[in-house]
Formats: structure tokens, C-alpha cells, sequence
């Protein structure tokens, strides 16, 4: 059973696959206006930095059809979420075209819904790139270990770091993948365990702390991972927890790859410490667990040094360190 | 308000402070003989490496009560969990006094419960003498960090990682406490933000892989642990995820101390390799949030080497490498 579509625009209408709601029910929601847009990408209904992309590009649109200011929407929308650089890129690109289309005498929505077309085109044809030059890094029997949800959920075609995984498994490679459970909002038990188990790959979660002790017992020969922002220097923002399995894996001598699409890297932010990282709502840590009256820190996100990072699988190919040099090429 | 014994014997009866109910419910359950003991300690109603020995030293006691024999139920006992050092040692000492009463033709009972209680009464005193030698450890205004419980619960005293903070706060040293939550069964968020925060100890919960990032972020002083066994040099068995906070303590350099008792020290253990990790049920892991039919791998425990271990903060001081020398000596 194909997965539903994460982002769908028909009609001049723009839905959603509610990922909050997963792996439970499979809804999609239809966004009315932009305001509903930013909330269901604040409140992670789409998820995911590609994703959010697309969405927000089809947001744009959404915001002209209902005879919204194009400039006041698209500012609105680009800053739903400050860490993921595809948002931002996506929204301003849809823009760039309105603003020529204006300026052409062209018809704007019909412009508009043509950019983020090609925007989301492009996003099932990098997530296909991705996973075909990451296939070969699967090697026969491997443990797979993966963190968050970079996967189909998180992109609108085969996802970015489960784009090599499927790949490998439509060659017929077999391998194991562990999902880490992602704290605090379990994407990684949630998303990537749904969607690698309907796509007939095997995979057991994890909690985030055990993924240090099955490298240290050879459980694990690769790692693979998304990324939210990656500077130009190859620090990489990607979920809270990343660092972690890094630091992992250059201990245990596990290659740790960052799967992403070229428009991820930034390079106007020359290295991890430019990243701005969202705090989100202590009560998504604290939960129903902690007692009354204690508080919490809740990073969404943290950055892993480029030197922690054996490559980045792009749809351009494989680019490895020096960084500074092959992402500036690339 | 003073936290509730984890751990009482009074009129030849054994109670338990429920752990599993906290910190909603603050229950004591009366423990009838070893096989609900058992259970008790299987499902963490009491955990903790010195309070499961002192626990499972009382139980050899509650075991003779009842007419039972002493050497089959103290295996029963000893078997219930197998990665603590403790419940071993303190159910062979236990034992071991009961063998010499019955040669000395004195009364079993009062004997196994007069060494039970001198166990109970050493775990206190260790706990002291740990606060003790750690409190200088923590710097004023300092972030701390810690993983799990290795406090007061975990203990029938003022805990072991835990220890120092409380003898530093007692001394008015100001300081704030990250409490990793420990996932799965989230004894940080339960356990050590409850007891911290009775004593008036600030405290934060984080999910267990943000602890990287803030280290990263300057915003850790001092990482202090528990220990459910340390080899003879030094490599170190404790909950799931220390190994990972440990690998970023060192990225970071932040000092990561290990809290715990002489007798979680095992001479007998050569290293890290030769301790049994507990594997727990995946339903731990998978709970609600994973799909059906998708399985989860769940050691309870991982194995941090010696090399990342800054000093153990024991009862009779701090151990520093090499550890092969100094824990022998100690």
C-alpha cells in the first residue's frame, strides 16, 4: 500500500497528511488560509525540512487565491519554523516568480502554483537522486541505524535518509534498520517505523540512548540521518539527538552519513554556530511523566560538527570533507 | 517533607516504597515473601543498585520467616536482575552470616536480619561519605547533569550521583540540575525531578538526547552518574544512555564523574565486556506510540569505558585513572 501523499494541492485546495495523528489514523487535512498553514507546521501536522518546503510553497498560492498580500503571507509562512532552511528558500523562490509574473503581466496564482509544482517536482526528483547514490553504502546484512524521520513522511517522494534504505531494498539488498524513538514527539517510533514496516523493511525501534551501546556492540555499519540546515563549513542542524549518535559513531569507527537535498545546504550561514534552533514548549518534554511544577528545556534541534560527519549523500552525489570546498562546487 | 524510606523493615516485615507509581502516588507495598520480591524488583518497584541490595538482604530474611530455605530462595533472590553488582553481594553476605549463626547453633532469623540491617545502615553511611567527598566537585552556579536516578530512591540514603548535590545545596552552594529523562521508564523525569525538587534543588528535565547539545552549548559544568557495576578497570555498567553522555562529556570536556558505593565495584569483573546487559520487554519501548507489529530492541543498560570516566566518587574518596591500581587498592 503506497503511502498517502504528506502534501497535496488539487483544485486550488491544499491538504495535508496529518503526521501528528500517525500511526493511528491516516488523515488529511485541507489548510483554508495561511494562518491554518503556520499552525499545522508549528504543531508538526507536516513535518520534515523538505516537507515543510513544498508546504509552505503551495502556501504562497494558498495565500494570493484568497487575496492575500504576497509579500505579508510569504513572510508570515517563512517564519512558521526558524531552523530548516527549505522553508525559507521554497517561500522566496514561489515569491521571486510572483514578483516576475507581476512584472510580466502574467496571471500570479497560476504563476505561483507553477513555482511550488516545480518545487515539490524537484523534491521527489532529489529524493530519488538521493537514494540512488546512497543505495551502494548499504552494504548486504548491514545494521542501519537512523534518527528522527527523514523518510517519505518527511519529504513529498522516497524521503531523504530512507531514500538510500529504499533503494537498496527495491535491489533486493537485505539489512536491519534500528530506528531511534526521537524524543521528545517519537517521530523515529512513530513515522520512520510506520513507513519502513508498510515498505517491508525490517526495523526495531530504539530509545535514543541505546544507540551508542549496539555501535559499541557492532551492531550497527552505518548510520544515515536528514538534516534540517547545513552550513556551508558542513555543520549540520538536524533534530535534537543527532549530536549524540555522532559522537557515537566516530567512537565506535561507523560512518555517519547526512542524506539531503542541495537546496538544505545554506551557504549564507558559514557554520553551526549562525543556526538559530528552535526551543519548543516544555510540555512536550515534561509530558504527563515529570511532577507538577518542573520545568523543562526543549531544544528541537542541535548541530553536528562537520568533522563528526563522513559525508553527505545530495542528489548531486556523495560529497565528502574538505565541506567548505565541495558544497561551495556542488 | 522528607522523602519516604525506599526501603523498611519493621516487625519482621518488609515494605516497599512503590517506584513504579511515582510521582503521582506515593504508595508503600508490604512484600509477603520472595516471589513477590522478586517480581518487586523485576518490575522496578525498587531500583537502584544499593537499594535492590538492600532490598534483596532483607528478603533472605523474609524468606526465612516464612520457613523457606535460606540457599534456594537467596538464588531466587540474587537472580532477579543481573547486571547491579549489589543484589548479589548483599544476599551472599546476608547468607553467609546465616551460615555461621546455624554452625554457632544461634538463632538464624535475628542473625540474617541483624546483617540485613548493618547492609542498610552502611548504604546509608556510603551515601554520606559520597556527598561528602563529591560536594566540592560542584563549581558555584554550575550546570549539572545526570542520567537516571542514582538519588535518595535509588538508595536507602541520600542516593550516589545524587549525594553530592545534596550535600552541596546543604553547604548553600548554588547550582541547576539537567535530569536527563531516561527513556524508557523516564526515571529522570519521574524520580530524580522529584526528589530534587522536594529538597529545593533546581531542576530541569531534558529528553536524553539533548544532554549533547548542551554540553555543547557551555551549558553543562559537571556530569555525575550512578553505576550498577564497575569492572576492575574501570569500564562502567549503568542505565541505557550513559555511554552517550559520557561520549559528549569528553567532546566537550565537561568532567563526568561516576557516583557509587565500594561494594558496586566488582574486582571479579575484569572489564566492561565481561558484564551482563539486561535486555528488557520491547513493549517498554514500543508503548503506544509505535505501530502494531513493529518490534523494539531494549537493553537496559550500556557500558561506558574507563577512558571517558573523569573519577569514581565513592565512600572512601575519588578514584582517579588508572583505575586497575586504584580501585584495587581501595
Amino acid at each position: 500500500m503506497p503511502l498517502p501523499p504528506t502534501v497535496r494541492w488539487a483544485d486550488h485546495r491544499l491538504y495535508l497528511l496529518d503526521q501528528t495523528l500517525l500511526p493511528h489514523e491516516v488523515v488529511e487535512v485541507e489548510q483554508h488560509d495561511v494562518a491554518q498553514l503556520v499552525d499545522s507546521i508549528q504543531r508538526l501536522v507536516v513535518r520534515g525540512a523538505p516537507a515543510i518546503g513544498v508546504a509552505g510553497a503551495y502556501g504562497v498560492a494558498l495565500a494570493v487565491r484568497d487575496g492575500g498580500d504576497l509579500h505579508e503571507q510569504a513572510a508570515l509562512l517563512a517564519g512558521a519554523r526558524p531552523t530548516a532552511v527549505n522553508l525559507g528558500w521554497a517561500v522566496q523562490r514561489v515569491v521571486r516568480r510572483g514578483e516576475r509574473a507581476v512584472t510580466a503581466g502574467e496571471g500570479l496564482l497560476a504563476a505561483l502554483e507553477d513555482e511550488a509544482a516545480a518545487v515539490h517536482r524537484e523534491d521527489q526528483a532529489q529524493c530519488e537522486a538521493i537514494g540512488r547514490h546512497g543505495a551502494p553504502l548499504v552494504a548486504d546484512g548491514a545494521g542501519v541505524l537512523t534518527h528522527c524521520n527523514a523518510g517519505a513522511l518527511a519529504t513529498t517522494g522516497i524521503g531523504t535518509a530512507l531514500a538510500p534504505l529504499y533503494a537498496a531494498h527495491e535491489q533486493g539488498t537485505p539489512f536491519q534498520v534500528f530506528a531511534d524513538e526521537t524524543r521528545p514527539l517519537l517521530q523515529g517510533a512513530r513515522l520512520t517505523a510506520w513507513e519502513l514496516d508498510r515498505a517491508g523493511i525490517d526495523v526495531e525501534v530504539v530509545v535514543d540512548g541505546a544507540a551508542a551501546h549496539l555501535m559499541a556492540r557492532g551492531e550497527v555499519g552505518l548510520v544515515v540521518v536528514g538534516a534540517d540546515r547545513v552550513a556551508a563549513n558542513g555543520d549540520t542542524a538536524n533534530k535534537i539527538g543527532t549530536l549524540g549518535v555522532a559522537l557515537a559513531a566516530q567512537r565506535f569507527v561507523v560512518p555517519f552519513y547526512v542524506a539531503c537535498p542541495s537546496s538544505t545546504i545554506d551557504l549564507a550561514t558559514p557554520d553551526g554556530g549562525a543556526i538559530t534552533i528552535e526551543e519548543r514548549a516544555a510540555a512536550e518534554v515534561t509530558g504527563a511523566a515529570a511532577p507538577a511544577g518542573v520545568g523543562a528545556r526543549n531544544p528541537a534541534f542541535d548541530v553536528t560538527p562537520h568533522d563528526l560527519v563522513t559525508g553527505f549523500i545530495t542528489d548531486r552525489g556523495i560529497l565528502r570533507a574538505p565541506y567548505g570546498v565541495s558544497l561551495a562546487a556542488g
